[in-house]
């Protein structure tokens, strides 16, 4: 017996986001029949009340009059999370196998709309991936250096404040529902750097992670749980968190089993080892395979799964070792172990081989692993792409990413691929009222759940999905010209993102530690492995397998010959791959060293355009809203220009090529 | 009535620096009549006292036969520090008109060790500048980012831990000992940066205050306390600073007149204002001399005085406005001040135009203000000389300075021009227990006290009594062998570090935040004011009245001359003032790119070289001093390759220049 409960509505003083009231009034005008039980049959029931409290519509009863039926049938696969979708004759109905299914098909119907009561052919929804998955890298302490969410840009942590659990149960269910109604599905409370108190959530704090739980519940989303490696010293009083020990793997049974007493549909675990100073299996001469084993033997018997992040790289590297190369380490670690996985061990990738930039390639990993179950990760907090005060929309991005075949011609594609393990992104959300402190950056929460539930998607139409649901046409004067304005600064500002910072896929020139603006050679003399190597004659780095690190030889054909010469390799992805003279000519017929002023300074004049048609938005939204857009298009404005002087003046000094088009460079 | 104490002797655990036991065998093994009265002749008693126990003397009374006299005359000026040896006839004679004569003078008999009874002409000693004060930027609470001590590099403060002070007198007067053994006289308790904790030291926490002067007090050190100009806002509840409002002035009165009725002895307040952030006159478009004289105005009738620091500049400047050179800043400030500050209102400057680089040319302040009291500052504490991880002796540069003669000719050495001001410094103290981190920099903490006592002593001679004091015959094997290693590894040290580090006067190039190691560009795009311009055909800042920002106007002839063209620069401060082509040919006869790499070559065999020496020196000292300095050195050699490969690697990259000698450059 679930008790009622009633966050249905956003709460005071929060931002509604992509849930606003006025986006239900599609279904809360009708009459509406929720036919199942069980919690998440529960919660529709508490959202379709809702709604029709607002709009004048009724929840009816078996027997009476419906215009809308959802309804779980039950039987078939009581996993699956799909739904079908009947229109005609006046009547619509969501027809789901399991509960999950049913409040998916609610969600769907919400962002129809109107068109929810349109005849229409019979339609089948599934998710294309059935792990959905948002990381939250939320310390529990506040962190002397990352703080209370590592690399957070808006507010503190949902669920942790100061050293204890926020407990504010109904602000995480008012997230749930936001995240539920973008398709995801899981949740990770707790940063996969793991430190000293986060550590213990696994043991005598299981409790607080308990209580988020409990409300994650309410809308289908499972949590997860970010470990130490070294739990069993660290927590355990153990001497050894060798994998191969028996008492290390009776441990983290004992250990598993009281966290299933109190999460009984607890998702899994989330592991960072030998990375970046965490513990993992290397310490005791075992492989990562063995790492992940033991924690999915411990899972297994209770269902859960274990994420254990490919991330792994030399963050000690020497700038001056020509020879090693950061790219090339996860597939250097992780392809020989292909197949040595347990079946509920999952291999979670960066989606590109570095670390988020603006531009990557894909990883060779996502392909390079048959025999393993992988899942991808994106990252929709905005680390590297302008920390939620520049506007980056990162569906495009990721798109093209999910869209990728790594194998070229027609085999799969990164959607397919990860549909084994899952789609991941580290979250962008936090306290702030607006979730994610631009407002704009709520398109990229909403999106990754989208793309997360249908790869294929269309960036455009998810981009004109979220603007009608978060505009809707009763908060605005003019929804036409909202919405095309809204396009306009949206649509292209990963475009104009990548412009006016680092060129042709270099990437990082970001200022070390916490990377927000420009310092070209920040990490050029580094130990981190992220260089530029440019001097005065050229850029780039040489990753080819000819001259240069043989990185090309981690993909697969046709990409191994694609990347491998600047003849063939894309310009966007030139210096990823390549070094070349500041002469050399793009496909697109400028030079290198032309490209790079003609971008900076056009990414500059994009953003002035993009606050100008910000500006003339004013009026069509709420106050709050455009204020603080306003004020961070100010920042974004005034970053963008230091990011085009600083990279155009060093390139500039370092070439002594002066621009074509003769503009002021300092 | 002062109470006897016990403190003459070196705290358990902590190193005894250059007041071993050993270092006491002259006085001590001799019968010694001290004859006066007062605090510091009761110190001079407990220190011959002690001495005397430890080697067999005997401190005996009046009548008796003795070997050494220390009396105090009385009479004559009771301010005066000064004191007359007399030697001969198997008796010496200290006679002081003041018991801190007295003081002084029996260090000085230490320092002489059995010199002290040799037949020598009479002697008078006094000290050049009557101020030789040590500044502590240390913190009462532990600073977010400078932590406990900004720009500290040996542990915790002496004065103050978490919050609270530390409260152990004994290592307070244990530092009082060695202070005054080198000659310091006055000591400023907490950071130029007041924060909210540390303004309180002025009103409701000055008890903690006074029980640190009360310590400092048996070693003739007078306290003095940094304060923000917005104590009457932030503490007294006043709406205003204004340094002409009246209650403002009021408030500043009683404040101070509460000071002295705690600490009657207390020395003044030293002012960082309209700095980096610290509040200031200019907020209420008053001048720095209103701020000063207000201050001024209210120690005056205790005798008090303020030390208003000259550190001024805009540290938000614009990397791309080459028009503004935050060298002329100070000079821009407060040369056209001269003459409107009190006669208790001291003008402090640092002794170069930047940031106590390891070579900046003199600041032109210093001369410019002949109606002011000028006092200089240098850096005892290694900010940007190596962090006390790098051994770098600064008494030679120090002395470069002092000996400087702003006007040139028969002019005034800057010594000379500080006599007015007295001599400050950063100190480079901490709760370490061998005081300074690291062993050698205690060379360092000392040579600062003798040179502003004797700005023209020699820094050989200096590092020669510091060796033989510290290192006593009795705690080596080899006293001569130990002598030449120090020297060697000590003498030179201060070139060996600024070969290594940013050449020819530049300056900086470290890494932004904590100024330790190489980052060539760290500060070239940041709005710091410290740029180098170096692009592909030359490197270095144009401070000539000719071509660039007119800098070199500041200084009086010949060095407005001097500094003017490259012709007549001395190479060691060409980029300072210079922008000169890669190709240039230095006095040295060797192009500024040569000289880049072979300085930075030669830097790192340098240290080579001296880790060599340091090595074979095991078995002549403890071992526990030896250890540390041993691994200092692996450290050191470790960051001056870095220095060596950044910087060699960088210029290579930029001007496209092999090296002549063709060593490898990454």
């Amino acid at each position: 017996m679930t008790p009622p409960h009633g966050v249905a509505a956003p709460l005071h003083g929060v931002d509604p986001a992509w849930l606003p009231d006025g986006a239900l009034r599609g279904v809360g005008a009708r009459r509406v029949l929720v036919r199942g039980e069980g919690v998440l049959v529960d919660t529709a029931r508490t959202e379709v009340t809702h709604a029709c409290a607002k709009f004048g519509g009724k929840m009816v009863g078996e027997g009476e009059a419906y215009e809308l039926l959802l309804r779980v049938t039950g039987g078939g696969d009581q996993e699956a999370e799909g739904f079908l979708l009947e229109r005609g004759d006046g009547r619509t109905t969501v027809t789901a196998a399991t509960p999950a299914g049913l409040l998916h098909g609610y969600f769907h119907v919400v962002r129809l709309g109107g068109a929810t009561f349109v005849d229409a052919p019979p339609e089948t929804h599934r998710p294309a991936l059935d792990l959905r998955m948002l990381d939250h890298w939320d310390n529990v302490d506040v962190h002397p250096v990352m703080g209370q969410v590592e690399r957070g840009y808006a507010g503190g942590s949902l669920f942790w404040r100061d050293g204890k659990a926020r407990a504010e149960p109904e602000r995480v269910r008012a997230y749930a529902r936001l995240l539920a109604a973008s398709g995801v599905n899981a949740l990770g409370v707790n940063n996969v750097n793991v430190h000293a108190t986060e550590a213990r959530l696994l043991t005598d704090r299981i409790g607080e992670v308990a209580a988020i739980a409990a409300e994650l519940r309410h809308y289908g989303i499972r949590t997860h749980l970010s470990v130490s490696f070294a739990a069993p010293l660290l927590l355990g009083g153990l001497d050894t968190a060798d994998p191969l020990d028996e008492g290390v793997r009776a441990w983290w049974r004992a250990a598993v089993d009281r966290v299933y007493d109190v999460i009984p549909d607890f998702g899994g675990f989330i592991v960072k080892a030998d990375s970046e100073g965490q513990p993992g299996p290397f310490a005791y001469g075992r492989s990562h395979a063995d790492g992940a084993n033991l924690l999915a033997d411990a899972l297994a018997p209770h269902g859960g799964t274990v994420h254990w992040r490919a991330f792994v790289y030399d963050h000690r590297q020497d700038w001056r070792d020509r020879s090693t190369d950061r790219a090339r380490a996860a597939y250097d670690h992780f392809a020989p172990l292909d197949g040595q996985f347990r079946d509920n061990a999952v291999l979670q990738v960066k989606h590109g081989p570095m670390d988020f930039q603006v531009r990557e390639p894909v990883s060779p990993v996502i392909g390079a692993l048959p025999a393993t179950r992988v899942a991808v990760e994106l990252q929709v907090t905005q680390e590297y792409t302008g920390q939620q005060r520049h506007v980056c929309a990162l569906a495009p991005m990721w798109s093209e990413v999910l869209r990728f075949r790594p194998r070229g011609g027609d085999g799969p594609t990164v959607g397919q691929l990860a549909a084994g393990g899952g789609l991941v992104a580290v979250s962008s959300a936090g306290y702030d009222p607006f979730w994610t402190g631009h407002p704009l950056a709520q398109f990229n929460l909403y999106a990754f759940g989208r793309l997360a539930w249908n790869p294929d998607a269309e960036p455009g139409q998810l981009l004109d999905e979220w603007i009608e649901l978060t505009f809707t046409p009763e908060s605005t004067g003019d929804p036409a010209l909202l919405r095309s304005g809204l396009r306009a600064v949206l649509a292209g500002s990963w475009a104009t993102y990548e412009k006016y910072t680092a060129p042709l896929g270099v990437g990082f020139m970001v200022q070390p530690g916490h990377h927000y603006g420009p310092s070209v050679d920040g990490y050029e003399y580094s130990p981190w492995g992220t260089y530029h190597f440019a001097d005065r004659d050229g850029v780039g780095v040489d990753r080819s397998r000819a001259t240069g690190t043989g990185y090309t030889g981690q993909y697969a054909p046709p990409w191994s010959d694609t990347y491998e010469t600047p003849d063939t390799c894309p310009d966007e992805l030139l210096l990823f791959f390549h070094h070349v003279p500041y002469g050399h000519v793009l496909h697109s017929g400028r030079t290198v060293i032309q490209h790079i002023y003609d971008a900076h300074f056009e990414g500059v004049e994009e953003v002035v355009a993009a606050q100008e048609v910000w500006a003339s938005l004013a009026g069509l939204m709420t106050p709050a809203r455009h204020a603080r857009v306003s004020e961070l298009y100010e920042e974004q404005l005034r970053c963008a220009r230091e990011w085009r002087d600083q990279v155009n003046s060093y390139f500039l000094r370092k070439s002594g090529v002066p621009d074509g088009a003769g503009r002021l460079i300092h």
